[in-house]
């Protein structure tokens, strides 16, 4: 598990990161555009997840149909994704492939077509994806949650609004793009096998101009609320649920993460035995640490039956707020060997790897060595997860429920 | 992309593979034990889901939460899973553990407390989520295809069938664990970091008896029918379709991946610029390859609108009847890259190989390599593929829907 980081940064500003892998044959990157959904202008909620669509229907000399064909010529498994901070476009493949897949990417960001009758499909798939959301309660909850639970404008929906996307007009998501593909804020991360300095000539060839742009500081509002049900006629009760945390760049960020360990890590976790074991309230749970960089969380989910939605609900709140109170040497253990061994898996997968270097950079101004996570972790101890949770209290719960049956938040 | 498989057979059968990846800290495993959701007697559908839950809960000289504790102090991420012929109990671990991981699994398999008061929590879990797939119809739309397309009871249900699992008992339980647990059909896989002799002396330590048991012949009865249209006032219809193909050890195997490949290999394949870049006819498209040892088909799912869903399934059927008409060389490139770039993806992750060796072993009998896999892909031109789809044609389409409106079906 050791490792090291290549950075280099452009004259304006753009940061290309990589981290070596040896042995793979593979190699994953991605752009990551500073475009998310909480970039835009207030009433563009959805223009990110359209725009990730529209700047593929071709780019540079090749049209949308000659474009696709080139990427999938080069077996590009792509993974565009939309986050509150960014676009980000990404792709995993084969290493030899590279450097024609950048130069395809270099045009796809900086020489998109736009063309106006490819904005309407584009929109509509966008359109079409909130409403299929509809039937998937159990990612819809979470979605919600979000909104609810981050101020104004971090926690708006990475999959768009359909009234907001009713209004947009191309001319307007054209405008988006050119505001929003600043290059002094994007990262571009890559992993697996490559040649740092040819990628690093070849980016400078890219992307590398001498304008520095601004950089415009998100203006952070309200938090929308504490309780939101939304009734639909399933047979579960989805339950989402978030208390406020520190941030990724906190001290005590390892202890937080230590914490949702001993309440989630494995089937020996508290929320796995005592609501689903020991109760049997529900057939899923989950929680996980949630981090921009603004603001953190720790979420929580739970699937369940419109009887035991209350009884679920409460068990796991208390669970939450009881963590503060004790903690076994032996849960300690089993959440840090947890936490590590994930960690292990994590390393061994390029995209993995290049969506962390990524999000350390852009979170905390750099980016974390494995060995230094590793450390972090073994460091934590009862006592200093036992100290921070008494400093920083599971409490002032946002929850969101999608099922035929409302409960009651104390 | 070289590769060693390693290979060792117990006395009772029960054989042990492994596949070496240099260069990885972790290493993943699976055992897969004959007591799929086919292989069961009639009138238990889900046993297998209560099996692989029940047998958690204590075993050996531990009871439920001391086995937990145990996995989770190990830092396993546990992965079972259930087949239509097995119940994989898998896991990914960091390598050093894999010893103590093993001799908690003999435990697991051979010595499970299958205590009465511990079933019926298991089996009002497996009911919870049979329940919970009202609540996500794009899986269980596909469920229900499998159901319609294989003969019974290969397409069995497996997650199971609540009226079943209302009638089963723990006494009839833990006799299919007794008569389903058959060593001489286990087939152990592992992949990664790992010592094979070490491997296979534990292997007999914990596994060999000198009983060599029968092995039964499944049945195969009738296949359901043609069109089944499942009500619900969900947003979307949810389309499932298959067809049957050539079985994965037959000689035309290859063609029939590259077939599906050029359908649905990328954003540039068939289906997705004809049904949904083309005609915005749906916001999610794909067709996959789904091989048993009995049997084979090409599964399609495509989410659209209650107004668009007729035109979707007609074009959907028209792209697969067509394809016999004519594939270009570039389309042909782009597929066998598709092919090949994802096959290099998959060697690198250890839960995958082990994953693929098993199931090559027990499909084939034997372990292909990625060289062999790779060569039989390069191997495959037009003229191949178009000869495979005159003589095994894309027709006779089984069909699911789940949504608001019925279609028809020709």
């Amino acid at each position: 598990m050791t490792e090291r980081v290549d950075k280099h940064i452009l004259k304006n500003g753009m940061v290309i990161l990589g981290e070596q892998m040896e042995q793979v044959g593979s190699v994953a990157f991605g752009f990551m555009l500073p475009a998310g959904a909480a970039m835009l202008a207030e009433g563009c909620c959805g223009a990110a997840n359209v725009i990730a669509d529209w700047i593929f229907r071709g780019a540079g000399d090749k049209n949308s149909r000659q474009l696709g064909d080139a990427l999938d010529g080069l077996g590009l498994h792509r993974a565009s994704s939309i986050s509150s901070s960014h676009i980000t476009i990404g792709a995993a493949l084969e290493a030899s492939n590279l450097a024609e897949a950048l130069e395809l990417h270099g045009d796809i960001i900086l020489r998109p077509r736009l063309e106006s009758e490819q904005f309407e499909p584009a929109r509509q798939l966008v359109i079409d994806g909130i409403k299929a959301l509809d039937d998937d309660p159990r990612q819809k909850v979470m979605v919600k949650l979000r909104e609810q639970f981050y101020p104004s404008p971090l926690g708006r929906s990475t999959i768009g609004d359909i009234d907001e996307l009713n209004g947009l007009t191309d001319e307007k998501t054209k405008e988006i793009i050119k505001d929003n593909f600043n290059l002094s804020q994007t990262i571009f991360a890559v992993a697996g096998k490559y040649d740092f300095d040819i990628i690093c000539r070849q980016m400078e060839n890219l992307f590398e101009t001498n304008e520095q742009e601004t950089i415009e500081q998100l203006e952070i509002g309200q938090k929308a609320g504490k309780y939101v049900h939304i009734d639909n006629e399933g047979a579960q009760v989805h339950i989402g649920l978030m208390t406020g945390t520190v941030k990724p760049g906190d001290d005590d960020y390892y202890n937080a993460r230590v914490a949702v360990s001993v309440l989630s890590g494995g089937m020996s976790a508290r929320l796995f035995t005592e609501v689903r074991e020991k109760r049997g309230l529900c057939y899923a749970i989950g929680a996980r640490y949630h981090g921009l960089k603004e603001a953190a969380g720790i979420m929580c989910y739970a699937g369940t039956t419109p009887e035991k939605a209350q009884e679920t609900l409460d068990v796991i709140t208390e669970q939450f707020e009881q963590l503060e109170r004790g903690i076994s040497e032996e849960e300690m253990h089993r959440a840090k060997v947890g936490l590590k061994a994930a960690l292990i898996l994590q390393s061994e997968s390029s995209s993995s790897r290049a969506g962390a270097i990524g999000g350390d950079y852009y979170i905390l101004g750099r980016v974390r060595s494995l060995d230094e996570i590793k450390n972090k972790i073994e460091a934590t101890s009862v006592e200093s997860v036992l100290g921070f949770l008494r400093n920083n209290k599971f409490k002032n719960f946002t929850v969101v429920t999608i099922g035929p049956k409302q409960i009651t938040v104390r």
